[in-house]
């Protein structure tokens, strides 16, 4: 099988990373994955969501969405629309989510950092680079803030990878692009922790079941990937002076 | 380990399904997994959505609520609130493509088939007690269409059966009841085929990250939970005279 | 005349009453007033409305909402329209205001009890079986919170029961189903205490207005229909041990 | 029982018509009960909502609002609020519903009249007061209607009033003011053509219940008073030139 | 060049104003410019908008709307609509933020003043005379506030008027009516106050760009134009005692 | 006086352009004023809004947004909010209307350009630096267009540039950054045509009223900073090959 930009089964797009774009923020990273680009900033607010309040926990929450012409056609913006979409909810709870598993809240205690993911271009895997570049933005931002509260325990407990795969004419591939993302028969998204662990694990065959030999084809291609993301972002937040848990990690 | 309600970890709980408890309906059922309560009605009109039209295609789409009581305290009605809640747009999201990828929508025709799955009381399990009781009551609104449109290929490919798996103290159980659902550090929705093939694998660690020899042990009790599921539907769907598909099926 | 179902004007439909069909609410019956049924909850809770905080006085509220294909074609949720129908508000204020006729909201005090009533299907007559039936689930919700609270006086004073009444073919008669209230030229209400007091009245001849004499032919069905319906109350609440006031009630 | 602005129970409040205080609608009004003050236009279009298009019937429908300091204190507009209230959709409805009672459909044709009926001032009776001056602006936009359309058989088929009655002391009285109002145990809107048959009779106790005497003795005077003020309708419109039905009418 | 209604270019329309239409209201006034007809209430709140609270200061601001047949053809309204549309939005905040330009915030304390601009009738120019109007009724409801609070510095620091003016077949003219208006090619509103200071230059060439003298042109017209509405408010707030200012003023 | 970051009153940021930012859309730029970044694409749809269907006349529209984190405090996005604010429509309707007094509608043809303008990061003027931007994005998508259309007369007319203008302790200054914005006591904006027309004049003096001196100054800064910002759009649209209008455009 031949992908449609040359890469083979098993090669992800070329990541690029650009940290501080936003001059404002705690945080900020531009992750760049082929032509999908994501804008990210981290917002850290002293205070927490009315659930929370008194627990001395933090929390880390995330919105997601696409500018108007990120995609080949124009869509509405939701704020005309005066709703979120269905996949647009379903892809900001995966990212909260996700970045909270590698977060230990009542070290952060009682504050919320908000990761707004912003794709200026889409061209596939939207929701897994936003949640890679998040899990930078998010370091910087608690790495900042380490500098002030000076926090006892280190509120982030490991780094945090993301990548799509599917399966397209029976052969798992990894990261697939816009195009590949229509004509696969499996589409799935996986979260990994930077030790190997799985956070999520998201697939939908709604074209066409997949086999278990298929689910391990892809889960093995994902984690290789993960491995290489997660290095590119030790990478990046060394330069920035970050660095992430102890020993091992 | 032992279970809450002394289940052992690959035992599902007490299913039963009461087929037609709506008399408007074309094709309705009650489906009780232990205290959870869902009923289900599927709706047969004459038109399609406008992405679809003029295409000779049908489509399948779920609506799933549950009533302000269904659970231990009351929640607001989000016909007050005015809006769907994140969680229910992503049930409802996945209910519809669940149901999809086992009918042939050129073979449906241009008509829309709608589930309204409504929890009339909740104890864990609802998205995927839904789907084993939507899938039945598609299966009838398509027996009783069949009755006058007759079709010809049969728009229904396949059986479709889920159920929940976690882990609890290091061991992966199936059918959480709410309760165990609470204390799980992974919950992990399945749905599969009569055929045995996956259909959607949604495995959350936000509690602590999952190996992946974890995940093997939950996609296994899922796998023969789901098989006890569809030879349920085959003998419920029986006793209405519906058969789904030939050989082996 | 003859009725489309055989009865007699002055002749109800078979009504019937479960109680606690719902493990969770403080109060909970299922009616069923021939072929309409109507699940419904009473919950209490510890707070009042904004407007009551700190009288020392409770409130009672009702909600009312069908499931989509409760009638013969099925409606968009107001869930997802966003909004209420005029319809569904004015029933659930008619509910609210009915219920709270009989209770002595200084009694009861600071604390809220919300009665939803749900159509699982609707063959006419909806608004007042829910009334007849939320003061059942009331009754039962305030016996058992007497258990803990100890009333010093009783919060509910009196029985409370609801039917409709209409005019076909120049006929007065009683409780229409659906099909009858399609062609009836006037359809009224009636909502009456336990002692024979009116609480509501409410007529309406959209079609071709009403003389005095069927308003008053439509009020003595509607009378003896509700002396019929108290004693239901009566019997279903006495198998819980549910009696409601003293001497004459 | 004296009255607060020393009137007898029987006496209506002193009512003045304004007609065409709109130079655009094509009928208007502005009508006044004691300081109760609400301006009314009737708008035609040529057009009909979409569940009546291509039956050759017209529709007359009604819209009610209240300034926001229409009242002793301000209001938040439902505009801002971004929907209307139980309260005002219940208006709403009951004037349509009313007016539509005294139109034939059929003659008028396939357009729509809407009654937009705005209350500038605000003391008690104030949707009663809409629908005896609603009543007038219809007349006056069907009648210049007629001046082109030249109707076969004449739209309006009678006239129509409204008032409000209620129990005060024991003691049944017409028309009752803002301060009335809110000390009356029983609130009824009566709604009647100029034949004397009854449109809707709406009667609520909701502080407490009343008797089969007490509402005998509303109804009465409610009779009473709309005579009166079909009269002065018969008056307000014979200075346009305008006359509704044939003999007795 | 002659006007449709035979005034001169610098000629406004005879205007009118009435005090004290509302009795509920702590100021109130309609306010008339040809048939252009504005309904004007200030409410006085003693409180603040949350931005503010603590400060010890005051906050103007205003609502506008139009009723739906206040024009040629029916609009519908804003609450049935759900939301304010950009042009009710952006000419609420004009009118809140000139009239602030005339307020010692500091001087008024902690009260909110709310003036609700609704238009009965509209023939151009509704804006403008919206800011006019509501000088006065606010000046009416501080004057009386003044009466119980006795103010230190009193609140408002001068007059207040507002005109449009445009340019029609060249010729700058000023306080256009509806058919001018819809012809002119430039439209400008202006705010000045007593002492002939600028608050608001609102200048719109869509359909044509103007030139520095047109512009030029018009801003001489509007000066001219307040003087005499400031004339006009003197007048009429000094007939209900109220004098704004010391000298000079 | 010394402005903040050391310019000349006279003397606008450094302003940058780069084209071609986006590759799905048919036009798009990067606009940077100073620390204000604005992202803007065209869109060209081959239909018409309902208002002008069938009238072979086309549309020019804008939409105005700011990522949540554009400014020193993080905003919450409007399309959770389900509105949008005043400021927003006020600012995109200002945008609409200026481009489209370039443009000949009827030369254009049944057909809509949307101008989507994101503020990635804001330092004050972007509503101006929106408009300078929009324009180029506008003719860049009306070039591509023309290589295909090949428009019989050219629909941009002229080239359309805008900036902020403002006092400052007395002192008329130009391009106002955030920090002077909130200082200054008088904010205006100005659009003009590449043949300094004025299209657009918006001063508000909500701190203090201002003097026509002020005015003058103001207008003289403005029309001065345009011609550059016009040169410079000169400049970007030839590198592009892009030209407008004939000999003085």
């Amino acid at each position: 099988m031949t992908r449609n930009d040359g890469r083979q089964p098993q090669q992800i797009r070329s990541f690029s990373v650009t940290l501080h774009p936003n001059k404002y923020a705690e945080g900020s990273v531009l992750i760049e994955a082929g032509e999908t680009k994501v804008l990210i900033t981290a917002t850290v607010e002293e205070r927490v969501p009315p659930f929370l309040k008194g627990q001395g926990k933090g929390w880390i929450t995330a919105e997601y969405a696409m500018l108007p012409r990120a995609t080949h056609s124009r869509n509405q913006r939701e704020s005309a629309k005066g709703k979120l979409t269905g996949r647009t909810m379903e892809i900001q709870r995966l990212i909260g989510r996700a970045l909270r598993s590698v977060v230990n809240l009542n070290a952060l205690g009682e504050r919320t950092i908000t990761l707004d993911c912003d794709v200026l271009q889409a061209d596939g895997g939207t929701r897994t680079t936003s949640i890679t570049g998040a899990f930078i933005a998010l370091a910087l931002a608690v790495h900042k803030l380490d500098g002030t509260v000076k926090f006892d325990r280190y509120p982030i407990t490991d780094y945090l990878g993301s990548i799509s795969v599917g399966v397209i004419q029976n052969q798992p591939v990894v990261d697939l692009n816009y195009e590949e993302d229509s004509k696969a028969k499996v589409d799935m998204n996986v979260v990994m922790t930077g030790s190997g662990a799985f956070v999520e694990v998201q697939g939908t065959g709604e074209e066409a079941p997949f086999t278990r030999s298929e689910l391990d084809g892809m889960l093995q291609l994902a984690e290789e990937a993960i491995i290489q993301l997660v290095a590119m972002q030790k990478e990046a937040l060394g330069t920035a002076g970050v660095r992430i848990g102890g020993i091992g990690v």
